[in-house]
């Protein structure tokens, strides 16, 4: 219980040090009702799927009561949990201990860092034994003193190669794909979709276009400070080791009130660390949509979020329903959880 | 000179300090070379109008060898002097002295304070004698310990009534016709549009979207931090009195990075404040265009940058021209000004 709290605490703080982005692509506009797209072919009937597709309904019917002018059409969505698997520990923490063991050999000094050790023998237990400090090394050694566009290259051909231990899957195929069908969606009927992410906003832009058609000026998520400098020859934006912003609990109003400007009409999330986003969204005036994605699938995900005070999800699970917020319970709501 | 230098100092410690937003509009997208629309109507044959037509259909067509893909078509425009004019002094100064005046018989407690008093007297040369700090308290007084929904509410029914002392204009109205019609050709050929303002994201995300149709999440500024609290029962985004970040010199490429996540193709600015943001655009590899607009249009506009070092724009003006950035002249180039 104690590993556990401290492995939460601990990768929050990783997550909060994270920043490089380079590629970016337009968002699919997809016709509407389109007869060749089917969306949300991955969600069983039910409660959840039918309160979804309802508030879409009456949000964009010309002439209903609940009708929201496309341009106030912002969905935002977390990203770790929400939009793909967060298990047994943040990708972003794999990607940070997979760097230090590449690039190990260029650096004898790590050798005299107990948590740099750790993490060169991909030790993960001795890093977290060594709490939050062990954790920022290892986050210092693998996102900073390097360019944006480094980082974002390293980042790149990490996703091509890293295999998740227990899937063996690559990281960004552990995508769930009933998530990017409602992104989907969403857009099709004139929303918005931006991720509002715990995690470093410079990882995600990265790679959520290609997952999620998400561009890169639509991810905001949390950062380390950087600095407009001359790197050979040439200017560019350098990664420093000092936080920004943490985007995580309160911080997730104030960084989509920072980044986007507006108070969402929906909100996506998974954990209690969006429990304020969801909060700040469903608290506005007019129609409102807040979910919550339930981690109940030990079969094809991980269940680790119950009543019973494990995981990180419990107070949306207490008020939630009585906020009006959907629930959604990954065994029974998907018929598919990963793209085939 | 001293007063000037002064003031621009004054000026831009005040733009650092704003943040609000509320409502957001689509980026309308129009049709290439829609017959029933003329794009760059009001901008005169010549050197300046043809690089960029040239440049924009290099990048946009199919084939061609600077062909940019439309996922990387970034343009970020400053505001002040770019796409509004700025004098004779910032209208979000303007702006904060006017709230002062309106608000001082509920605060008998600003007639303590020399700078809030000359304020409340339209006295700008006696808030510029107090130097930064003057300025400062009546941005702390203009601008904080409000929610983001009152101040934007706040400029919303300032716009609506206020007037430039010398033009007798709204100062929505005087935005520059031919960099709005450059936006909207920009657009229409699969370009996304950004302003990167030292001024305050939070002010201008209030009137850019009527004004160029730049939605709320496409405005990077300058901005004080904000916090998430309960207000009046209902959770909302508080705007308080410390700096966040300047987004100004090397702080627009920073801003550029931490908010879009790329590196522009187009970079348009007006003074040495904007240097290092089309320094950055156009130092990237690929077809890139750097424009700068200069103020020598003494009478439709204000003339008051030149290489007599006189106003904010001398360095843009001595290398732009050798890094193949575009210098506009208003009185040439702009066959109209303002709107008709």
């Amino acid at each position: 219980m104690k590993l556990q709290h401290l492995f939460i605490q601990a990768s929050l703080s990783l997550l909060i040090l994270f920043s490089g982005c380079q590629f970016s692509q337009e968002q699919k506009t997809e016709e509407i009702n389109s007869p060749s797209k089917h969306y949300l072919e991955s969600w069983n009937e039910g409660i959840s799927k039918s309160t979804i597709q309802e508030f879409v309904k009456k949000t964009t019917t010309v002439g209903s009561p609940d009708f929201v002018p496309e341009k106030d059409r912002i969905a935002v969505f977390d990203n770790d949990g929400c939009l793909w698997s967060e298990k047994p520990f943040y990708f972003q923490l794999a990607y940070a201990i997979d760097f230090v063991k590449k690039e190990a050999p260029n650096h004898p000094e790590w050798e005299n860092s107990p948590a740099l050790k750790s993490a060169m023998e991909g030790d993960i237990n001795g890093i977290l034994a060594k709490g939050e400090h062990g954790i920022i090394e290892v986050v210092m050694a693998s996102h900073t003193g390097m360019t944006a566009e480094e980082f974002s290259q390293n980042v790149k051909d990490w996703l091509a190669t890293a295999k998740h231990p227990e899937t063996g899957m690559a990281y960004n195929q552990m995508i769930y794909q009933p998530m990017v069908e409602l992104l989907s969606y969403l857009r099709a009927n004139g929303y918005k979709t931006f991720i509002v992410s715990g995690g470093g906003i410079d990882f995600l832009r990265v790679w959520a276009e290609e997952a999620y058609g998400i561009p890169p000026y639509q991810v905001v998520g949390s950062s380390i400070k950087a600095k407009y400098e001359e790197v050979d020859g040439k200017k560019a934006i350098v990664k420093t080791p000092e936080l920004n912003f943490i985007d995580d609990k309160e911080g997730k109003p104030v960084g989509i009130h920072q980044h986007i400007g507006m108070r969402p009409i929906i909100a996506a999330g998974n954990s209690d660390g969006d429990y304020q986003m969801l909060e700040y969204t469903t608290q506005g005036s007019g129609p409102r949509l807040g979910i919550l994605i339930h981690h109940t699938d030990s079969e094809r995900e991980f269940a680790y979020d119950s009543l019973s005070h494990i995981g990180n999800l419990k107070k949306g699970l207490i008020d939630g329903p009585g906020l009006g917020w959907v629930i959604v319970d990954m065994a029974k709501d998907w018929s598919q959880v990963y793209p085939k």
